[in-house]
């Protein structure tokens, strides 16, 4: 099948325009209905995008967070006494990704290393800007890696089920559970998609089923609540589900509902596969429960307050490690239990 | 724990006002942001009310089909020749929910009867009139002993997940899945419930929190997705829905997502349980795949269409005997497998 993948606008890119460098971030709170993009030249506006799921997906916020860092650095105005607490706010802008935290750290080190060494913050701006871009270059690399193992595991007329996005708007490009589902549908193997709409923000909704058949890959849009009579009729033969922080035991958090997606999944005897780049892995952490969950808004449950009525809110949960078939990254598919001792 | 039941407002009720029999429905659609009632006095007026979810739970549109044959005979330019046909539109009106043709065939026989004997439309029109009244009776009272039988399951503190409304808004008053919940807070046994907001249609969140609420009953609403990570946590100790139909076998319809709570439940040890009055079991079918699987608009998950994006709306689905740990009726706490022999 000849995928569309020039019809899915990218995500975030640093850009120099007229020598200010700007972040180019697509504002997904906007999709389907219109491709929208926001120029910051600040980074508060980068955490408060972060924030406000203007960007998200795991691996596309590590970049935005690292952009930031960079955007501050590109401010005259900023003075390197600042760094630490720079990247603490960006870093801190949602708990439960690591690939955030990863980035920051990244070009917070590379920032200290450079200032260590009497570079100006001219010249630090300089070295971030080439640390983002090469970035950006990495993940779409990881991307098509992690693709090109995890199409391997599908057979010919796969019908996959998918929850939120871990598409190509959930990182700078091609994405990761869906880039394993491009790079199949590239061999013919995919016959349909199956998308769980992902209450409460839509993700699955608004993002996966748009980007899909922008590509020209055939989807079914579904409540979450439908994926277990789809799997009882025999009519899903793999689920494929990003991540956004891998333990050193396997355990994965990845959006709400994805364990219950992993649990239907095993009573039916269907192989359910996480998708994530290296950067998603946090071997400090020995297993799942020491995973921050970050805690979301009501209004995004129950947009008009019913008096009396309380409202649970989390925006990710933990599959145990048990429920994984197998965890594809870009260097290769691994059991949870290879982790601790292959990253 | 003295709950406050009044506050709920009725949902069927056929009156005589001024010489005109008129069926008021309480208008879902418009809950929880207003009390609406339909006042209808045409039969058509109430197929249109069923199709689109002004009244709706399986009672409840039961005891409204019935009163659909009892307006038809209340209008004076009704023939007796229509009768037949008259209740086939209202029966098929809805497919799944048995509820519906069983108290339509339950009018229609009594109207035949009366016919046949020499009766006058207008004699049968005062026939009907009472059968529906007897009928409003009827499910209060069996929703009253479906709570009595259902409480006993439950101890102490109990936090009871449920799925959809099987409340006092799908009934003629009090409640099956709800009406357990009730009658156990009477007696202090409930700590919280949990209330699946129930995709596409909302009727967790816009009637089952509402009305707990109203009643005074703790709840917690939560996308249906996040069950499975509230069982995880130990927070449920049980589940209770109601049920649009239960074949022989004791596999039981309901809700579009029941049958997903059924597995997380069978998963983390927690005692699933049906709530339905005797009128809801459909001995004449072996099992559950034997059930029509009512298939509703796409515009209920997607509103504004996304070219290229397929939808999958099934209205309902069948959970499997195996995983039901009893089935509470107005006659008793049955397994599954009892149901044959007992109905």
């Amino acid at each position: 099948m000849k995928l569309q993948m020039e019809k899915i606008p990218r995500s975030v890119r640093l850009r120099r325009e007229a020598e200010v460098t700007t972040l180019h971030l697509l504002d997904q709170r906007k999709l389907p209905d219109a491709v929208e993009y926001l120029r910051l030249t600040q980074w508060p506006g980068v955490v408060d995008a972060i924030k406000t799921l203007a960007v998200r997906g795991a691996p596309a916020i590590g970049v935005a967070g690292a952009a930031a860092v960079a955007l501050w650095a590109a401010d005259e105005n900023s003075h390197p006494s600042e760094l630490t607490q720079v990247c603490q706010s960006i870093a801190d802008a949602r708990p439960t990704a690591v690939n955030l935290s990863w980035a920051v750290d990244k070009a917070r080190m590379a920032a200290e290393e450079a200032f260590s060494q009497g570079a100006s913050r001219g010249e630090v701006a300089g070295f971030l800007f080439d640390l983002v871009k090469d970035m950006e270059a990495q993940d779409e690399q990881s991307n098509r890696a992690i693709g090109a193992y995890g199409a391997a595991l599908l057979n010919e007329g796969s019908r996959v089920l998918t929850h939120c996005n871990a598409g190509s708007l959930a990182t700078v490009f091609f994405g990761t559970a869906l880039g394993v589902i491009y790079a199949a549908a590239e061999q013919g193997k995919i016959k349909r998609v199956y998308a769980d709409e992902t209450r409460p923000v839509g993700q699955g909704s608004r993002l996966t089923s748009w980007e899909l058949a922008q590509a020209g890959v055939p989807v079914t849009l579904i409540c979450d609540n439908m994926a277990a009579s789809l799997m009882a009729q025999g009519a899903i033969d793999a689920v494929i589900v990003g991540a956004d922080r891998i333990a050193a035991n396997g355990d994965t958090a990845n959006k709400i509902g994805t364990y219950g997606v992993a649990v239907l999944a095993k009573h039916h005897g269907v192989p359910f596969y996480i998708a994530a780049p290296a950067s998603t892995i946090d071997i400090s952490l020995p297993d799942g429960s020491f995973i921050p969950i970050e805690q979301r808004n009501a209004s995004e449950v129950l947009p008009s307050p019913i008096e009396g009525v309380e409202v649970w809110n989390p925006a990710f949960d933990v599959t145990p490690a048990e429920l994984i078939a197998g965890i594809i990254t870009d260097r290769g598919v691994f059991k949870p239990e290879e982790i601790a001792d292959s990253f």
